[in-house]
Order: C-alpha cells, then structure tokens, then sequence
C-alpha cells in the first residue's frame, strides 16, 4: 500500500512489479523446485480422483487455468468451490479422494482459512498456492507452494497472477511426468514482452474514451480473458466482460457493435485455431477488435501484438497476459486514474 | 423462430412464454413425476462420488444453480466440464464415479453432444436434461430428464430455464431423500410475480438509456444474477454483468458509480443476508440499486421488488428471474428492439 507521501508516479507499482515478472518466474524455476516435488509426491501418494480450486478474483483465474491444464492433460476431473456453501450455506461435503488447492497471494481472506478448513475436515488433501508460505491459509493446509513472487504492493495483482500460474504449471507438469523443462524459457521470451511495453502504451491511446469492452479467448486463453478484463475493471472502470470465444455467441454477441472495442487472446495452437468462427463472426458486426497471438490468427485485425510462436500454448498465459497488463496501466495513465490507488478497492478483501 | 409476415406485437414470442411459466411448472410437476424417480433410482444405483455439469450460456446458469443445490444439501462436490477440453483439446478423462449431466434446451448443440459421447466412453453416467427428448443430446445420453416446458419459439430462453431449474431441483431433492413436496407452491408463487409485470414495465423506463449495468447476488441467487445479465446483454444489447456479491468487492466495485445502475437479487434466506456488507459497500459508492428479494434486505433501496417470503431460498431462483425476465423485455421494447429479433443471435447455437 503507499503512503500519501510517496514519491513514486501514477502507476509506478503496478509498472515496477509488471516489469519484475520475467525475473520472479525465473526465482520460481530455480527456487521452487524442491518444494514443487515434494508436493507433488504428496499428491502421489493421496491419490486423488478429482481436484477442487477455491480462490477469488485474479487467483480464481489461476485456479481456472490449473483447471484446463489438468483437465487437458487427461489427469482428472476437477471442480471449483464456492466459498459460500462452506461459509454462508455451512455445507460439510465428503471429499475423500479430492485434493483441494486453494490459491491466493496474500493467503489472509478468511472465507479461503474457512474453506480449507472445512475441506481438510471433510476428508480432502489440502494445498495452498500463495505468496505468504507464513500466512494462515498456508497454516490451515496440509501443503504449500510458495509462488516466490516477491512483495507485493501494488493493489492490482499482476506478478503474483503469473507466478500462480507458473507454480501451478510447474506442479501439474510433475503430476503428468514431466520435468517442467518446456518452462525454462519462459522467463527469457517474457522479457521480450516486457521490452514491447511502448507498442502497448500507444494503443492504450485508442481506447481512452472507451466505456465497455469485450475480452475473449478460448480454452487456456479463456482465463487471461477473464484476467484482462478484471485488470481493465479495477484500474480504468471500464465495464470489461471476458466470455469465451463460444460462449460470446450465446448471447453477448449482441451487444457488439463496431463501438464496442473487443480484444482477442488467440495464441497458436488449438485454443487459438477454434477461435476463427468468432474472430469470422466479429468481423460481420464489424468489431474493433485487437488481437493477442499468433501472426496467423491476428493478421488483418484492427491492433495486433503477436506473441512468441513455438510455445506450447498451455504455456501462453503467461505471456499473453503481460500486454493485458501493461495495457490496463497505460489506458489507466491515460485516462488521469492512478492504478496504484484505485477506488474502493484493498489489497486484501474480506469476504465470508 | 418468427417469419417476417408474423402479426405478434415486438417481444410477443418473449411476453407468451414468461407468460407460461406457472403452467409450464405445474406441468412438469404433474407429469414429471415418475420420469424424475427413475433417474434418480439410476443415480443412486450408479453411486457417484461427484458430478460435472456442461451446457452453455442459459442452461449453463441452471446446471450453476444445481451445483448450489448439490454441494449445499451436502451430496458431493461438483465441477463444469470445458467442452473445449472434449472437443479442442481432444482430451480423455477418466470419468468413473461421475455423473455427467448436460443441460440444453434444444438437445441440439453439437459441442455438447461430442462431450456427453466422451464423458460417456470415460466411464461417467450420462444424463440430458432437455426440453426435447428426441434430440441427438437425449439420444447420445445413458439418462433423460424432460423438463416438459413445451415448445420455445423466442430466441431468449425464459420458460425452459426455470423448467431446467424445476426439473433439477425435483431431482437434487430426490436424490437428498426428498419429495419435491416444498416445490407444490411454486406455480402459485409465480404466478403472482407474473401478475406484476405491469411494476416492471414501469421500472423498465427508468433504464432507458443505459449502456452497462450490473447484477449480483450471492449463493442460490448468482446463477440468477447471471441468467438475468445474459436476458439483458441478448435483447437489450446492455453490457451487463453479473457478479457474485463477494467477488464483486474484489475489482469490479471499482467500475461502479452512481451512473452504473446495479441489480440486487437478495431474497430472504442465508445468501440474502450473506449480501448485507456488500450493499452497504454499494451505497458507500452511492450506487442506484434495485433490490429484488426479501421485504427486510431490499427497503431504503432506489427501486425495490419484494419476492414472496416463506419459500426456501433454494427455490427462490425459480422466483428471482421473473421480474428480470420481464425488465429484459420490457427495457428491449422501451429501447426500440424487438427481444423476439435479437441481432445476431440464432435458437441454436453450433459451437465446437
């Protein structure tokens, strides 16, 4: 949190700890490698059947990219808990044979404690992926992945989102088999993205007088959608909605017009290829829409920044994430907020 | 689907089938009965330790409400399959002990069919609750679940959303050992908020020009909250979102402002009361909100629309939606549109 005397511009947290990422992820492969093995041996052994995400806003994001990852793999099944059945509703669920990863960078919500209390109670192994190995989320479960992402003081989260996702990553790949290894350049090809940060400062011009804005992408992109979208809410108060590239033709597809800016997170890869009926179905109600992703799927869009090919692209989240980020500061700049005192927002929120 | 030569009054299709839902219920209860019992013999017989709902857009938001009824009865933990995981990503999950059910209106969605077929082959127990059991859904389905809401003609879904909510309730509440008895007064208690829809259409005026807006509820009443932002997204082309009342506090509070009106659905019960904080959040930001729910939660607000009481708030959300039903078309025709034409939007909707 800063101080009413703090020497720093409009936005230079946020911009300090968008620009730390490249380096937090590399702390995370070198550091964290032990405590990812250790958990994953534990998960081994517990043998679950099914997983359970619990967390809030930009972590409930994380959890739903763990989601996919999992899911994609083949491993399991998964789901996500609502903090209210445990909190408000006081349900006591049978989760024998269900491993429970609660995500959270401060690990202080009181409605997560709750929740992993009441799960490890009902039977479930419980892990909390958080920044605060210390704090009592981390205390109430049975395992901790400490995402290595430094301080945090910005309110809105950016490097401790992507540490999430790296963690999270990095322990899913173990649970498959494998050795992390496809993340090791991560870290290099984010501070590619970094560098581009002056491309993503001229865009952010263009959406200056924006009111509402529509964010979409498909499968592992889905959560970097939703991402965007809450970045874009708490720092510039535009009424930013993420669907999914299908579900935006169910419905809200309707409410775009060629006012409605649009962005597209469409990285190579099947995620970005099943995204072609809804960039078609854009360009008939002739959407502005700026493109994130493969040279091949953004091409001809009204903005485009590619990213790096010849990632896996359920590793792209990362990096597709940090022009969403920089943008949400610059259009925040831009439109005279300061994204490091938002209105009504906390660092940490207390809900039950 | 309405012809160009069709003599039905803009959002004539919409207003009949709101119009129908207290029939449509009763229906259902009538001669739902025994087709209710049996699948929910075949459930107990197949014993599953957890279930995956998949649908898209509003019966998404009705497998949403199940997930509620399910972990809050304390039956077992849930999830949502990603069609994307069957049909992009190709992936094969071992799906025994899991009950799989697929909510559609139509049967019709090809994404759909394709996940049911492959949880299917991964050893789940297959069920489709539809409003047409001859469709490829029903047919690609172990179980069939027919909501018997009668034909729907208007592209917004009113009448098969509560008649999916019914239908799943009636089973949930056999499954925990009960009668559907608590449901008998619905169509009664429907039918009464169907007699106040000349309320709405006045309330609908003062929404006249709004270009974004927000619904919230928390619990049992966040699946309304989502069904009622998709109703106004798909005939009134608003960015509407929905947000439970907890993730509310975390960023998207920041977007709110006297200008951004906001809709309340806060019936009498532990997710009503779970709501408090977050109103008095919402006032402290002098927000314009309408309340719809319990006498006791909704006073002081700018515009209020009480709900029955004494009626278990599980059974609420086949209340809520009506009043936002009945804003949706009303606010659609006040704005010049004809919710029965919505631009863009097909009955069907084919998604890979």
């Amino acid at each position: 949190m800063t101080s009413t005397a703090d020497p720093l511009p409009p936005g230079g947290l946020m911009a300090a700890e968008i620009g730390e990422q490249a380096a937090a992820w590399q702390r995370l492969l070198d550091a964290g490698r032990d405590n990812i093995a250790e958990v994953a041996a534990r998960i081994a052994e517990y043998g679950p059947r099914t997983i359970q995400f619990v967390g809030r806003g930009t972590s409930e994001h994380a959890g739903h990219y763990a989601k996919y990852l999992v899911e994609n793999s083949g491993l399991m099944p998964t789901g996500t808990i609502a903090p209210s059945t445990m909190t408000v509703y006081g349900a006591r669920l049978d989760l024998s044979g269900t491993l429970v990863i609660a995500v959270s960078q401060s690990g202080g919500s009181p409605d997560l404690v709750t929740s992993l209390e009441s799960a490890r109670a009902g039977g479930a192994l419980t892990l909390a992926v958080t920044n605060n190995p210390w704090s009592p989320l981390a205390k109430a479960a049975e395992l901790t992945l400490d995402i290595h992402a430094g301080p945090e003081h910005a309110v809105a989260a950016t490097k401790t989102y992507t540490a999430e996702l790296l963690a999270l990553y990095l322990l899913v790949d173990r649970m498959r088999g494998g050795d992390g290894s496809a993340a090791q350049r991560i870290p290099d090809l984010g501070a590619g993205l970094l560098d581009r940060d002056a491309d993503i400062r001229q865009v952010a011009q263009r959406y200056r007088f924006v009111q509402r804005l529509i964010v979409t992408g498909r499968g592992f992109s889905y959560p970097t959608a939703r991402e965007a979208a809450l970045k874009l809410m708490e720092t510039c108060y535009i009424s930013a909605q993420a669907f999914s590239g299908a579900d935006l033709l169910h419905g809200p597809l309707a409410t775009i017009d060629s006012q409605v800016p649009v962005i597209a997170v469409v990285p190579t890869g099947a995620g970005g290829e099943a995204m072609r009926p809804t960039l078609g179905r854009l360009a008939e109600r002739n959407a502005d829409v700026f493109g994130i992703g493969g040279e091949g799927l953004i091409s001809g869009l009204a903005v485009t920044h590619a990213l790096p090919e010849d990632v896996p692209e359920e590793l792209t989240p990362l990096l597709a994430i940090i022009p969403l980020q920089q943008l949400a500061l610059h259009l925040a700049i831009a439109r005279g907020e300061d994204p490091d005192r938002p209105r009504s927002l906390h660092k940490v929120t207390e809900t039950l």
